[in-house]
């Protein structure tokens, strides 16, 4: 096991990562950006490193600060989290070149499925099912448009080094494709320095659902089975569940088979996800593979009792995974609420500030993952997750029950502060969602009519 | 279900209780004494009935002011958490004339196994292993030395309407029983009002395993498993844990049957507790039963994933056990940490006051149950309970270091206030305890040693 990581993040998943290390015996590095100097895993964590002012590209994405921290602390091996640095091939290939561990998977493998068009080029190789699309970047907006034809509208166009929701249009119409091909294409330029897009099918009511794999580097892949992520608001997912509501045993089997396998056939490494859609007659379609934690893993870690992050240590620590297969055992349903610092009467705007009262729900079966503390300025140039809830219980309708229980105690104030808290419980109350038959429209609905 | 539940109890257990009544949609009456008025349970029930000043006997022990908030409410059932009234059949009767549904066993039940010396008779008549002792209480002091001679030095004295560790005192040698024999008595009479005491063998370096049951009004009873609390100072349990470290899995099988027998002839009902020793050759010897949810019943919820407070409700509102015994399985290893408001450097004297900071620990398999947070006043009236910090894992070793993450995390500060926080992580440390190898002694060990 390492002796000392190095934690390139902030908020939940710093202090996240940081009890794993904690539990394993290691010792941890935090870094942060002056605006973050108050944070709770700077608090917490053995050393800390300050590496630049507030702005991303100044201090959590600014890789020659984080890289020059570790070496600085000492620090044997690095831990992005998600979002950052977490998914940049580059800087994990800059890591391994200063003998510095990145936990995730392979700079080579980080850089195919970082691609979504590479990425569903290598699925398709694995056999795993892709909804019609196209196969390599489009080049002009006239193929482009008689891809779109072929597949049928609507279709959806994607940056290709897109992902988490960010650049990606809907197109309706076909009168509407030649203007949304060209914003596509300038926001993929502006958002991730790539303008390559692609094109695939739309499905306007299909639901989200992942699968959690490891993998080591002997060889060895295993799935956790699924998560229901089809609670969104443009994308942007509010509510995570395991297992996926309604979906027969023996189709999550299929998906978690073909996420081990591809997994397998692209030589992964360490945690993952794959995202797939399933459309209403449970056909399923690979989607896109996060190299990284998920924001929602601790519904997978509550229903199976595996540590996730634990997991990612022994992995890049190189030893062969602990469990196999057969040791993956679900117990109950599990239900994860990000509770953001937004203000759902004005379109979700940020909402942060000083929080003068912060208390987390606690007792039975409800897990509290969070960076907040009474007392913290939530400052206003990160993203607007404060807390995330999961709740536990045997079946689904009693976690809901207690996720409601659990949301009514979260009591949290401050000047100009507003969460989804509530917004989150009208989510659970809406009888779509209680019956589990909700698909990606549940937010745009809920918000229609209210 | 009911419609509303009196909670007739205060702190953690309170809010325990009132978590279980919000999650199954029952409306919650808090009774406080003036000195809680500001208590947790009070800010989050949905109604709250003052019921006297701070003094027990004048509140929280006062059965007709209680009955009294519960009429006054329309309250159709009263939880008595544990401690106060909730052993108390007197009270669970007049409940039962009142209309009012007491949330225990019959009070015939309770009376019976309340009475330690025909707790005792009842499990010999059931077949379960005691330790030799007498069966009925003592008479004089010259028959109880005539007995405690037979038994064989060392003896312990018990209360016969004792229970949680008070009222009981060990004598080691004969010279001593007479003097301990009149002070137990006059001990017994001042704690409970009943003078009359019992004596049995007593074993030094015994561990305290105990058997959770469940049972209903329809002849059926379960076990849910073993608890390890072994931890204890003065019989004051400190930490407690499941399963028993050490102990075969054929062994606790037999005492959970032999608890299961004990609840189905005595004619129990509801959530109890059955107390064993076991000794160095791993045979067990019938304590005492519980009639009430225990402190320590955390560690069974999380690796059953059964909600204990939620089975008492469907209990007492008639409904057959919702588990088989083959329904009920374990995983993993649960401790169970107190964190009390004491000074271990001034022998544990009680150092309550206000918390100017509250934080307790939270993320990954940690469970708190309190009713601490910023800003409250631990007043000086109560037990010194003040959180449980609940770790899981998948085993033992696992769930130590995550306890001693959780324990390193919770923030409790303020002026005048001392934590067993610090203590509890010595005896987490402990080469015996991390072995498994400890018993009851442990705890006096560490003190002399320090």
């Amino acid at each position: 096991m390492f002796d000392k990581i190095l934690i390139a993040n902030r908020g939940e998943i710093a202090v996240r990562v940081l009890r794993a290390c904690r539990e394993l015996g290691v010792r941890t590095v935090a870094v942060y950006s002056t605006e973050d100097a108050d944070s709770a895993v700077v608090r917490m964590a053995d050393e800390s490193v300050r590496i630049g002012p507030a702005p991303p590209k100044q201090s959590y994405l600014n890789a020659a600060a984080v890289i020059e921290a570790a070496r600085l602390s000492g620090a044997d091996a690095i831990h992005p989290g998600y979002g950052f640095l977490s998914e940049d091939s580059d800087f994990a290939e800059v890591c391994q070149a200063e003998g510095i561990t990145f936990i995730g998977p392979p700079p080579s493998v980080m850089a195919q499925l970082g691609d979504k068009t590479s990425a569903r080029a290598a699925m398709t190789a694995a056999g795993l099912p892709l909804l019609p699309g196209s196969v390599e970047p489009l080049t002009d907006p006239e193929s482009a448009r008689r891809l779109a034809d072929e597949i049928g509208f609507p279709v959806i166009i994607k940056a290709a080094a897109g992902g988490g929701g960010r650049g990606m249009s809907i197109v309706d119409i076909p009168a509407e494709f030649a203007r949304t091909y060209q914003t596509t294409k300038a926001t993929a330029l502006q958002l991730f320095g790539d303008g390559r897009v692609y094109v695939e099918r739309y499905l306007p009511s299909a639901r989200h659902v992942e699968i959690q794999v490891l993998a080591d580097t002997h060889g060895n892949a295993i799935h956790l089975g699924e998560r229901d992520c089809s609670v969104q608001r443009r994308h942007q997912k509010l509510v995570e569940e395991t297992p996926a509501p309604g979906l027969p045993a023996e189709l999550t089997e299929r998906m978690g088979a073909a996420a081990v396998r591809g997994a397998l056939f692209t030589g992964y490494v360490g945690a993952g996800t794959f995202e797939f859609l399933v459309d209403t007659e449970n056909h399923f379609y690979f989607m896109e593979v996060n190299c990284r934690i998920q924001v929602e893993h601790p519904v997978t870690e509550v229903v199976t009792g595996v540590d996730l992050i634990a997991e990612q240590l022994h992995v890049a620590a190189g030893e062969p995974l602990r469990l196999r297969q057969e040791d993956v055992v679900t117990r109950g349903a599990a239900i994860e609420c990000r509770v953001n610092v937004e203000d759902p009467k004005r379109n979700f705007a940020p909402a942060p500030g000083l929080l003068t009262e912060f208390t987390p729900p606690g007792g039975p079966f409800v897990r509290v993952d969070t960076h907040g503390y009474t007392g913290y300025k939530v400052p206003a140039n990160y993203d607007s997750l404060l807390a995330k809830v999961i709740a536990w219980a045997p079946d689904r309708e009693q976690a809901i029950a207690r996720m409601r229980r659990a949301l009514a105690e979260f009591a949290i104030d401050g000047p100009g502060v507003h969460t989804t808290r509530e917004f989150l419980d009208q989510v659970l109350r809406d009888p779509e969602f209680v019956d589990g038959k909700h698909d990606t429209s549940l937010v745009a609905r809920l918000l229609d009519g209210s």
